[in-house]
C-alpha cells in the first residue's frame, strides 16, 4: 500500500497528536507532538495544518489528547474540560467550517454517551473512537473517489494536477491525488506533472513533496508550462479538486484552473474535477454566482520573503477562479461519476 | 514624451558608459557608470544588460568610452588597442550575436575612417557617431513597429503582455511595449497587465518596472491568472515579443506564450507577435524545427534564493515554446504587419 503521509493523526500510545508542520515544506519535514489546547490552536492557527479535512480531523484528535490527560473521576469536570477545550480550539481559525463540524461532532458524542451514563474512562474511549472515525470517513471517501477515477485511467497515463488535492489537505489521499495513489499501490506507473501554482506555490511546496514521498513519479513545472507539456503529448487526463461546485456543474477552483481546462480542451485532454458530494452546493445555481475572493496583492509582488516586482506597482490577486461545465470532461465524487448533462446528472446524484 | 528607461546610453560629457544594473531590479534602480574594459566585460557577462538589442548598444558605447580614453596621436596605437577591447568584449556572452554584429560594425567603421586617413580624433568621433547610430537605428526600427502595431489599438483598451519584449531590452522602447509607450504619448490610457513570467520573473520585475516609471497604468499578474482577466472582459489585445520566427509564421517566444495565444484565441482576444524582420528566419520552415532549449530544473524549484520545491524533486524547465499561426492574429514588425496566409505574406514582406 501507498505510504501517503496522514497530515493529523494519533502516535502509537495515543496520547499526542502528530501534525506534520506543513509551513516548513518543503525546506523541512517536521512533525509537531502535541498534547495541549496551546499547542493545538496554535498549530491550526499558523496553518501548520491546512484543507478542511485535515483541520476537522487535526481538531477533533486535538481536543481527544487534551481530554485524555484530564486526570478525574467526575464526568461533569471532564465535560467542562471538554466545553473549554472546544470552544477555544473553535477560535482557531474562525472561516473554516470543517473546524467546528468536527468539534461539535466531538461533543454529541460525549453527550450520547454521558447520556448512557458512562464512566469517564468509557467515554474517553468513545471519544477516541469518533476521532479515529473521523479520520476513517474521510479515507473512505477519498478512496471511493479515487477507485472512480481510477475507471476513467489508464497505466502509464501523464496526469497533470493543479494546487493540492491531496493527502496532504485530507487523511493522506485527497481528491484528485487519490486515484494517483491506488493507481500506484495497482503497479499503474502514472507520469504525474504538478503545476507549481502561483502565488502560494502549493503544488510545488506540497503536491510535489507528498507524491514524492510516497513513492511516485512526479515533475514540477511552473503554470505557465502547461500548454508545452500538453503540447508535447505528455498529459493525458487532468485531475484537479474543487472548493464549491455549483448547481449546473460549473466549478470553482484554485486560480489557474480555468487556464488549464481551456488548454485541456484545446489539445483534446479529459478535465476532471474530483470533490465529495459536499462540495457541490446546490444553492447555488450557476458559476457566476459564486464570488471571486481577492486575496493581498502582496503575495504576487513578495510572495517568497522576497520582492519579485515593485512595491508600488499594482497586482490583481484573484484567488480561485470558475470553471464553466463546457471545459469539464467529469465530476468525479464518490458516490460515482457526473458527465454532462451535469444539471441534470447532478440531481440525479442526490436523489439516488 | 514618454520617459522610458534607455538601458544603455552614453552620459553627458560622452566619457562614461551608464547602464542601469538589471540583476538589482525590481529593488533599487541603481546605475552604473563604466569607462574600463573589465567593467563593461563584467556588466555583460553577469546580465546588468540583457536583450540582444541592448547587448549591441551596450558594446558598441562601451567600445567607445574605452578608446575615448586612450592618449595617443597613433592611429595604429589606437587601432591595436580598439582589437583588444573588442575582442575582449567579445567573450562576455559567447551567444550573444547582436554582441559581435555590434563590435564588428565598430570595428568596420574604424577601417573606413582609417582608410581615409583621418586622424585619431577624428576616428574618434566617428567611432561616437556610430555606436550613436546603433542606438538611433534600433529606436526607429522600434517606433516604426509600435506606430504599425497602433494601428490595431484603440483608446481605453486593456492589453496583456508575457515575458519583457521591452524598453530595457532594447533602446528604451521595445518591440511589444513600443505601441504602449506611443500610445501613452497619444493620451491612449492602455490598461496593460503583465504576466510575472516564472520562473525567472521577467514580466514582474522587468517589464512591470519599466512601465510604471514611465508613467503607464501596469497591473502585475501571475501568469495563472491570464484566462481570468480574458474572462472578466479586461484583456482587448494581447502584445507579445518573439525570439525567433518561422517562415511560415509560427513564433517561439518565452515559455507560457502559447498557452497566452491558446486562451486569447478562445475568448476571441487579438494575439499579435512585435518583432523586428531580423527576426523572422526563412530557413527555419515551420515552428516544428525550432528546438526548445531545456534550462536547470533548479530554477523552478529554487527560483527565488529559496526552496520552492524539494530538491530531488523532478522539474521540466523549457525555455521557450512555439506558438502556430493558427492562434496568431498578426506578425508586426518594422515593414508592416503581416497576417494569414503567413508563409505568403511573410514572401511578400522580404520582396518588397
Amino acid at each position: 500500500m501507498t505510504k501517503s503521509i496522514v497530515p493529523a493523526k494519533l502516535n502509537e500510545s495515543n496520547d499526542k497528536l502528530i501534525l506534520l508542520d506543513q509551513t516548513l515544506l518543503p525546506e523541512s519535514e517536521k512533525y509537531l507532538e502535541l498534547d495541549t489546547k496551546e499547542g493545538v490552536w496554535e498549530a491550526i492557527k499558523r496553518l501548520s495544518v491546512r484543507g478542511a479535512p485535515a483541520i476537522g480531523i487535526a481538531a477533533a484528535y486535538g481536543l481527544y489528547v487534551c481530554l485524555n490527560k484530564v486526570e478525574t473521576d467526575s464526568v461533569a469536570e471532564l465535560e467542562k474540560e471538554m466545553k473549554e477545550v472546544s470552544d477555544y480550539l473553535a477560535t482557531s481559525r474562525p472561516t473554516a467550517v470543517n473546524l467546528f463540524w468536527a468539534l461539535k461532532r466531538m461533543e454529541k458524542r460525549f453527550e450520547q454517551e454521558k447520556a448512557e451514563d458512562k464512566n469517564v474512562e468509557a467515554i474517553k474511549a468513545a471519544l477516541l473512537e469518533e476521532s479515529d472515525e473521523i479520520l476513517k470517513e474521510d479515507q473512505e471517501m477519498d478512496i471511493a473517489i479515487g477507485e472512480h477515477a481510477l475507471t476513467l485511467l489508464e497505466p502509464g497515463m501523464g496526469l497533470l494536477t493543479h494546487c493540492n488535492a491531496g493527502g496532504l489537505a485530507t487523511s493522506g489521499y485527497g481528491t484528485a491525488e487519490a486515484p494517483m495513489y491506488l493507481g500506484y499501490d495497482k503497479g499503474y506507473d502514472f507520469k504525474i506533472y504538478a503545476d507549481e501554482t502561483r502565488p502560494l506555490l502549493q503544488g510545488a511546496r506540497i503536491t510535489a513533496f507528498e507524491l514524492y514521498k510516497a513513492g511516485l513519479d512526479v515533475t514540477v513545472i511552473t503554470d505557465n508550462m502547461a500548454a508545452q507539456v500538453m503540447k508535447e503529448g505528455k498529459i493525458d487526463a487532468v485531475l484537479v479538486g474543487s472548493d464549491r461546485i455549483a448547481a449546473n456543474g460549473d466549478a470553482a477552483n484554485k486560480i489557474g484552473t480555468l487556464g488549464v481546462a481551456i488548454l485541456a480542451k484545446e489539445y483534446g485532454i479529459p478535465m476532471y474535477f474530483l470533490a465529495p458530494t459536499s462540495t457541490i452546493d446546490l444553492e447555488t445555481p450557476t458559476g457566476d454566482d459564486i464570488e471571486i475572493e481577492l486575496r493581498d496583492p502582496e503575495e504576487i509582488r513578495n510572495g517568497f520573503g522576497r520582492r519579485t516586482a515593485p512595491k508600488e506597482v499594482k497586482a490583481y490577486n484573484p484567488a480561485f477562479d470558475v470553471t464553466p461545465t463546457k471545459y469539464i470532461t467529469a465530476i468525479i465524487t464518490e458516490k460515482g461519476i457526473v458527465e454532462a448533462p451535469f444539471k441534470e446528472n447532478i440531481e440525479k446524484l442526490f436523489k439516488d
